[in-house]
């Protein structure tokens, strides 16, 4: 692991190269790069805003120590007078952003930051990092709120997680789409958020007797004891756990809940769900886990299969079925003129911009318009904030909790058809007057002079 | 980020849980926990271990600092004595693993843990994540190394990768399979690895004209410049490289390549090649990238486009098409016992386990067996060694170059047909007589008790 100081090296090295090029030939140039995604993963209609702070504690903290120096000597790509100017480097410039926690759509600018070019470009590995990475996830996670349908979720993914950056960024972003706790300690330890846990198959297997196990786990932990059924048998394991339960009652204590990993999850639940409730223990809650994402979820959902609730784990760590975004971070003025990429098939809009909600009659989202920084749309609530002035950040963070209500007030406001698991309706993003003529504009211009 | 003494926490909130119940019956005896992957994923036939040095790192770091027993006080969930046990903790086992770089299969162990059940326990959720992420990496670059036949390889992929920890580990573990650099600068201060880019489109933009850009950049780096042509109109590019390649000349500089980031990357590589040869610049290299993975590479291969060099990002540093294994970390042994669990679809071998790697007689690899720890197969390599013993490493890391090495030497001897990029042949992986035998007797007392 990295200390912090040196993360300005965690930069891909033409962002370094472009920088000596443009300090050579005295190009310094206010610049103004926007990050959007693309295009929406297979069954994606929204995104989930997540990585800001990371993002804004980076920019804060941005600079070249000693050592970072040495070593790009020693690359012998760089000249001295560059490295001079590195060492003295800092991010001087401002960023809008979309606060983390709301909804946002395709193309449009989640983060737009603008400075003197050199630093504006250096920036762009990280930025696009954690933006990515936790944007992902909490669209992700999203998905699985969703279509838990009101039973709790929990964030089981660490293990598989890409790394260790990501088992704790993952518990972060999770959190914020409406996840209720993580088995992650050190992102509890972090974000305040719950953690939660209790055995594994080993802790059952180690004992020769499973019941023996039972007993065991509910002796340390009285209050608070779920038990893994699946290891052997589980309809066994859920009359074990009875026995156990019935044991803990006459001590005045209450069993949790009883958890299934494995089998035919849905045909399981319902037949645990009857042996707990014949015996009396229709307080002891179900949790499933097992390779489950919000496919499955939304399936259980549908079929009124009896769990309280779900650790989801891998599939939802990685986003597995969409593990990256189709993002770009394009630079769109330069020096007070609007820029324009036109390669095949990448299309970019120009300029500074705005991104405004506008909402229906119900307070339900309606359609969103990308326009212009200066533009105002009649109606429309501004997405993008200033959150970082001449390099220092504006305003505090807002508390995880905060941007976890933040995401629900307006994830309710969100159509069903949008937010469907599979085949969502598209969003309407509109492109403003102004937005498209600029566009037409600088493309003629670039057009005639080819 | 975290520093090191804090990865302790870095585990499920259950190996804590398991700890306090097994701390408080009394249950310390040494446990086996067994790491493998269970299947392959899709069009995988082998894998790349890769990992193991940061598990040992860690193993030899672990401890729980005073905040971190601090945080686990302030949960309620554990009590004094046990946390005062926490405190005191290190690793004391002994650990078996199959070294970096070498290939490995379905069913092998890849690690082999041994220490008192709490330590291997608690260490489960750090070594499946690290050693899940870094052969996940090294399996999918290889399969690029292979596709691209003789072409050299780099890692482009930091921005996409799921976090800052990915990012550094993607850069190692495609190094260790064969790739030539990466684009993370970080990972090449860290690793030694050669770090590689130029410039992006952003550069060509900020300029008014894209043969001044070209220009500026060639002023820059006269030795070492890779131009980006595709950010208007890529042949139109190409022409403009082969000005500005042409006033190099005049120079005595030499133009080294040209990259093609976007469009029809196979037909515009011929054109680009018959534009820089007709014009004498038969030496200026051609480089791709933009979205490719092994799939595009072994196309490219194939039809003999004229790349010679492939810049590779996303799809390699996720490994998009499987983006996690299906590994556990299994109970084997508890107390001298055989230990063996049976729920639905999910088998395991019990015991210390060891694999043996046959070769026939063109030194080419034939087959692997999984034996007990204790059997010797006539004729095979044993592939776990010795790597922990009683909580010290034993001997020195190899450097990375070293296992890059000892990767290339090993895969160059596995059958095309296992490392085809679609459809591999199945690697034969036996069962030794013993091991059938062991399992056989655990699953019948099992059965029996039930």
């Amino acid at each position: 692991m990295e200390t912090r100081n040196n993360l300005a090296l965690l930069t891909d090295l033409y962002e370094l190269t472009m920088a000596q090029s443009y300090f050579q030939n005295n190009r310094m140039e206010a610049a103004t790069f926007s990050l959007f995604i693309r295009s929406y993963p297979q069954n994606r209609s929204y995104f989930v805003s997540a990585g800001l702070e990371d993002v804004l504690n980076y920019l804060e903290n941005f600079n070249f120590d000693q050592e970072s120096i040495g070593y790009l000597k020693s690359t012998r790509l760089f000249d001295g007078a560059f490295l001079e100017f590195l060492r003295e480097l800092r991010f001087t410039g401002d960023v809008w952003a979309i606060p983390e926690g709301r909804l946002f759509f395709k193309d449009e600018p989640i983060v737009e930051i603008s400075a003197p070019i050199i630093e504006a470009q250096i920036v762009e590995t990280f930025v696009i990092n954690q933006i990515n990475l936790q944007s992902l996830i909490a669209s992700k996670a999203a998905r699985c709120t969703h279509a838990a349908a009101g039973r709790t979720v929990v964030d089981f993914s660490l293990r598989r997680t890409q790394g260790i950056d990501a088992g704790i960024k993952v518990a972060r972003s999770s959190f914020i789409a409406g996840f209720s706790g993580t088995s992650n300690v050190l992102a509890g330890k972090k974000y305040g958020i719950p953690i939660v846990g209790t055995m594994a198959h080993s802790f059952v297997s180690s004992f020769e007797d499973e019941t023996d196990a039972f007993r065991s786990f509910v002796a340390s932990f009285p209050d608070n004891s779920i038990l893994l059924i699946d290891t052997y048998d589980t309809l066994a394991g859920a009359r074990k756990a009875v026995e156990v339960a019935r044991e803990m009652a006459g001590r005045n204590q209450r069993l949790r809940g009883v958890r299934i990993d494995s089998g035919d999850l849905a045909s399981l639940a319902f037949q645990v769900r009857h042996i707990l409730d014949e015996s009396g223990f229709r307080d002891v809650k179900i949790i499933a886990s097992g390779g489950l994402d919000e496919y499955d979820l939304a399936e259980f959902s549908e079929a009124g299969v009896p769990y309280d609730s779900y650790g989801v784990g891998t599939k939802m760590g990685v986003s597995a079925d969409a593990p990256w975004f189709d993002n770009a971070y394009k630079l769109v003025e330069y020096d007070g003129r609007p820029v324009l990429k036109l390669s095949t098939g990448k299309v970019s809009w120009p300029g500074k911009k705005q991104v405004y909600r506008i909402k229906d009659g119900r307070g339900f989202l309606a359609r969103d318009v990308i326009a212009l920084r200066d533009e105002t749309i009649p109606g429309g609530e501004p997405l993008l904030t200033k959150v970082v002035e001449k390099g220092r950040t504006v305003g505090q963070h807002a508390s995880l909790q905060e941007l976890r209500d933040r995401f629900h007030a307006e994830f309710k406001r969100l159509e069903d058809q949008v937010k469907a698991i599979r085949n969502p309706a598209t969003y309407p993003v509109e492109i403003s007057a102004n937005l498209k003529h600029l566009r037409r504009h600088v493309e003629q211009q670039l057009t005639s002079e080819k």
